[in-house]
């Protein structure tokens, strides 16, 4: 008798464990049924921004693998438009409710995994449910963001929040022709980078053409027959016709939580290495699920696309009966802001500080390739490292063409914590299309390295 | 009383050398002078073929610092067109000739650095000393060069050797006109790749419009008066105006051996962590220098500018009076072919075998980019890994714009000796513009490690 693995929510880490539990386990012996709210299976939610762009064209192009493609090609039955609602931990089931026809029934598990990902932070403003305002999570977002943009020609655009979400719509709403205004709360936009980064993002997102006001809060919305009409600041009221909310996202748990699977401190759902939560025969992995911070050592939740992707394929693993463990994540991440590359990963100066280091900072300005190569571009490069010992903690870069895919290199270094002293002797790729005889990352760990000894006592 | 520091060779290595040693004592403390056979010091070998082939204008903008400026900014006294024929260790001192005047004088010195650099080889074979047929190593080269091509207009140009020079300056020969012909001894150019991957380069090179003939010895050449007029194979003649011989370069050794400096047993000058030679006081650094190759762990030399800046650095804080070593290289290179981009570092199978290790490869086709998004291309990756262990000895990577750069990740991992496993969890950016959510290097550690998880005993 074939055992029986519930997916809750079919997306990146979902669709990968119960893909890599099919490798492992055929139909005879595990029946996969997944569960998703939404309208699409296994998609491209970093997409949604290009999509809505008209970068991509179509919202197929998003979706890396459909419910009948899972059903065919795996032996996975995906029913999208279902929401399931309680998880009934002792009896092992779960109740499901069909969104388009509102029955709910009880399903039973032998296995299940929580795939619930993450919900936008929705302010608790005035208006704040009013038509033409949305969130960007999943992809009947994007369809449905891109719907207003092509059937309501919205003149005027306001994004709430400068993290990257907020930063690629309104890149996207400046590509559709739109007047765009962004408005963030802090002094600058970005928070994963520090102030000195984010203020040359800044730079760069006015560049776009796109009206910035930083450190302003907003405090609600103006609505007219339940449709937004503007965004209201301290300091001012912006006129809107559409706008998007990117205040981040936060672990959507609620199901978890209710059910009794405990969250860890960082609210996400608590897993250990194999992507097991405290529960018997329940896992969970992706932006719902919390992680360990291999630089800070703290649990986190960071909603990628990235780690839901790779605890996705760990809980799978081990689901079918294999062994593999999720070893954290180190906070790296990437964005392209029209031609500025953006890159960052381990600890920003203030992390650093509050995860017991003592840091100390380095910025570098050098060129994506040889001074005399045609094309050469700036590229600033930012480390943090440990003052004492050189150990790299982390490092911001901003760029233009071939600037961002650099953290990676750093992203290694940090991941087997090495010292600046060790980077700027590391045997790195040269040649003048790619990079100055120094590469930056080198010139940068350099100048981290003497600034280290020149504080040594 | 002053000591004095004499520097044969003014390029990467020895005024690497010279400025470290600066920075650390002053002029009244230690007197730097520099002999330079050429007319150049501190220049961009690399950017030899851009040069040639128009992509750089002008020839001092692959002059990084001119002998004046190191006079008014380093008080570093260089002397181009001064040869250093002699060495003699007992007496401390060198004998310099001055080409221009043919005055030969004897030098003293306290210290001294030898940075000789490398020479192309010459074949033995009947018409080498024609005109119109070049090496490619220093930067009169590339002057002398470009002077034939845009004073005598050449049509037909021959490289003999497809390895990155040759392979660079048939691309420049081809940006200039002409009709250009690679002959190559071995079945694939790029010997530092596997014949796979270089097979692949073999196409990019075709694909450039250039003639391309593998497995074809040269045997001789056609002069007339002089001047070259055909290169002959086993298997044709081939008619050329031009001729460059991309045969690789030796260490340029030939000072350092009969002045009595030990070389090592890959024919390069014998050093140590800190590049001092087996002679006190001597030092040496760059092409002419014997490395350690951290993977094989075996002595090397490997001419490239990056090692180069970096050994010279080394040695320069060290006459300076500090501390620091150089740790080793694993070989990373790249090359721009066209839009066509090739990476490697570590030990391609054969090297890998002879180092002693049982290796596996794998190869994986993935994108530069998400698929939906506009400008992904194609980026072949190829990882060699310890067959039981699965530890990553060497990589290589062939694609399209974005597609090298990722080889220093690899070569970072590398230098970590890291194994597949760890590989494939590690964080690394994720965006659309940048990579698909599994990034190639991600990928081919995955597929890499199912292979050695598949041939466990």
């Amino acid at each position: 008798m074939a055992e029986r693995l519930i997916v809750v929510g079919a997306d990146a880490a979902g669709m990968s464990a119960a893909s890599q539990a099919r490798r492992r386990r055929g139909p005879d012996d595990l029946e996969i049924l997944a569960f998703e709210r939404g309208n699409y299976s296994s998609y491209s939610a970093c997409g949604i921004p290009y999509f809505v762009g008209d970068v991509v064209g179509q919202v197929d192009d998003l979706v890396v693998r459909s419910p009948e493609q899972f059903r065919e090609r795996n032996s996975i039955e995906v029913r999208v438009r279902h929401e399931v609602t309680a998880i009934d931990l002792d009896k092992g089931a779960v109740q499901v409710k069909d969104l388009d026809h509102g029955v709910e029934t009880w399903e039973g598990y032998d296995l299940l995994m929580v795939a619930t990902g993450a919900t936008p932070i929705k302010p608790p403003w005035p208006g704040s449910d009013a038509d033409g305002l949305f969130g960007v999570q999943v992809l009947d977002d994007g369809v449905a963001i891109r719907r207003v943009v092509e059937q309501q020609d919205p003149k005027r655009a306001v994004v709430v929040g400068g993290g990257y979400i907020g930063i690629e719509m309104a890149e996207a709403f400046v590509r559709r022709g739109m007047d765009v205004t962004l408005v963030e709360m802090a002094a600058q936009p970005m928070s994963t980078l520090d102030p000195d980064m984010g203020a040359l993002v800044a730079d760069g997102i006015r560049k776009l053409g796109v009206n910035v006001y930083l450190e302003e809060p907003v405090e609600g919305f103006e609505t007219s027959n339940g449709r937004i009409d503007a965004v209201v600041t301290q300091q001012r009221t912006l006129p809107a016709d559409i706008v998007v909310l990117g205040l981040g996202v936060a672990p959507n748990v609620q199901l978890a939580a209710e059910s009794g699977v405990p969250l860890g401190p960082s609210g996400g759902v608590r897993v250990d290495r194999q992507m097991r939560t405290l529960v018997d025969a329940v896992w969970s992995a992706g932006d719902c699920a919390e992680k360990f911070h291999r630089v800070s050592r703290r649990p986190v939740v960071i909603p990628l696309g990235t780690h839901a992707n790779k605890e996705g394929r760990v809980a799978g693993i081990n689901i079918g009966g294999g062994y593999e463990t999720f070893p954290g994540v180190i906070g790296t991440a990437v964005s392209k802001i029209c031609d500025l590359e953006v890159g960052r990963t381990g600890l920003k100066e203030s992390e650093a500080v509050d995860a017991g280091f003592q840091p100390l900072s380095v910025v570098v300005d050098s060129s994506t390739r040889a001074g005399y190569y045609p094309g050469a571009a700036p590229i600033k490069t930012k480390l943090i490292v440990e003052k004492v010992s050189g150990r790299l903690l982390g490092a911001q870069i901003i760029g233009r063409e071939g600037a961002a895919k650099r953290i990676d290199v750093l992203a290694t270094a940090l991941w087997n914590e090495m010292a600046v002293d060790e980077i700027l002797n590391m045997d790195l790729s040269y040649a003048p299309p790619f990079s100055p005889v120094w590469d930056a990352v080198l010139i940068a760990a350099r100048k981290a390295w003497q600034e280290v000894e020149r504080n040594l006592p």
